[in-house]
């Protein structure tokens, strides 16, 4: 199978009580690209600068990453700025320089039409739609968001919110679109417009799936002696679960389950560096490794008594 | 096998979104109580006044608690009153009437001398380590504290802490006692003092063991439809997780993992409702049902591929 990401890709400038770096390969296309090409060749639709880096450009290449979908626009890269605090969990922003980012209209090759997996990432909602009309028969279509599009795009999102098989968003972002705390009854809300799952996002934590027919999945985040950037985690983490999905093509629930561990994982090497840095250096021998430190972190005697039970857990 | 806890109990008047107690029963011991007791008898060292209710007086012995340790002192009732706002993971003090609390000095009856599990609820670590003395040869030893002992008494609680098997304490407890943001790290220097496992209480995140040989198990909270008082969670933990404990006698890794998934199970009943109401309404069919909707929230692939993999999670 065939994995897309329409997304951005960003220099990302980042302080945390342990670090910085200035300028460095970022954006949510990026961060998934550089995740789910462990698992499988990617996809990827974004626009940058004419100041892109040519290092950073040669990177995606070098990865299997299929940058045919990422466009060169004049003018200068997207930019974000921020810092963390010790509380890792709260991005704090100093400065965002959209520059090329409002010029974006995804235009997908005609190569990457029939991508099975489409990665949604965190973009303007109207272009998530614009993503959707182009993509012939997708097989399973993600998507991300935040914040921002919650309080200023709210129509646009909820109706691209109805189109996709699964939503991805962090638990605020979950408690803000529902306007309700309680987070089963806000999960509720969004999985009534249609999405056949939402899969929400605690940070160190760790992630919850939760099914239109009730069925629930919690996965813990790793347990790291160091985190040094959470920046892109959540990107990360949908890097792991799709790239492993496209991977096995396995979408039972028992291989769902599967895939959101994998999320968990990835998303755990990510935090462990700046930007994507440790994406770079790790290997599927150190995925795998840490995928059976997952088995025996959650293990008492789990299982589906009934095999109804887990079946519940459905996403096609 | 026989369970002892030693702490406060009181009459709490609480607030929360979803409704309001005034003098309700609660107390620590109270809680650890009537969670434990799911599972065996419990013998209940503590302190009350005058105008205790006889009502509650019969409360904890129509449920099997032994209530020869339960002091009546000349004067009023330990008394806590606070509120919750929606982020119910943080309780706000409104005011605190120790009245009979100063004067207690826990004694232990002959006959609670020899109990072989030994649950230390948060009070005066001095009072805690007055209780291991009357001890004869417990089993297992577990300690709970609060931020109040961390800043006024840390050399006590120190001494104390290195005294027991199980030290059990919430997130923000851990790092303020570590004076360090990693909870690793923080978990590290917990351990050092000597106990054999660290449990980590994380409200509506779930808790965690760290074992002093490095193992790590990792139990979410169940997601509660309906949140009303919190107040208890972390006491009806310990209640479920010693109770499950005493009655099933196994101290294996295994044994310790799934009595970690009854104190969540036990805990994520009692915020169902104020004060101790759904501990006294739940029966062991339906803790029973809980725990298997447990399986089925955490279950992918769990499991040790080598038996030494599950074995570091030791307490004994």
């Amino acid at each position: 199978m065939s994995l897309l990401v329409v997304g951005t890709v960003a220099l990302d400038s980042v302080e945390t009580p342990f670090g910085k770096v200035e300028e460095a390969l970022g954006g949510t296309a990026a961060f998934f690209s550089f995740a789910a090409r462990h698992y499988t060749d990617v996809r990827i639709v974004a626009v940058v600068g004419e100041d892109f880096p040519g290092q950073h450009m040669d990177l995606f290449k070098s990865r299997q990453v299929d940058v045919e979908g990422l466009e060169v626009l004049p003018g200068k890269t997207f930019r974000w700025s921020g810092y963390y605090d010790f509380d890792l969990n709260t991005a704090h922003t100093l400065e965002t320089q959209l520059n090329v980012l409002p010029l974006f209209h995804p235009k997908l090759p005609e190569s990457y039409r029939g991508s099975e997996i489409v990665f949604l990432a965190n973009i303007d909602p109207d272009l998530q739609r614009e993503v959707l009309k182009q993509v012939k028969a997708p097989r399973l279509t993600v998507l991300d968001s935040m914040n921002f599009w919650i309080s200023g795009k709210k129509d646009s999102l909820t109706r691209v919110m109805g189109m996709v098989d699964i939503v991805l968003l962090n638990e605020a972002e979950v408690r803000q679109y529902a306007g309700t705390y309680n987070l089963l009854a806000a999960a509720r809300q969004i999985l009534d417009l249609g999405p056949k799952a939402l899969i929400i996002k605690k940070g160190e934590y760790g992630a919850l799936m939760i099914s239109e027919d009730g069925g629930i999945f919690i996965v813990p985040a790793y347990p790291l002696e160091s985190v040094k950037d959470p920046t892109g985690a959540g990107d990360s983490f949908a890097g792991g679960f799709l790239g492993y999905l496209t991977s096995s093509g396995d979408f039972s629930p028992a291989g769902i389950r599967r895939a959101m561990v994998h999320g968990s994982v990835i998303a755990s090497f990510t935090v462990e560096d700046f930007s994507v840095n440790r994406l770079l250096t790790i290997s599927r021998r150190d995925i795998d490794a840490r995928y059976e430190e997952f088995r025996q972190l959650t293990f008492f005697e789990n299982s589906c008594r009934f095999a109804s039970d887990c079946e519940r857990i459905r996403i096609v």
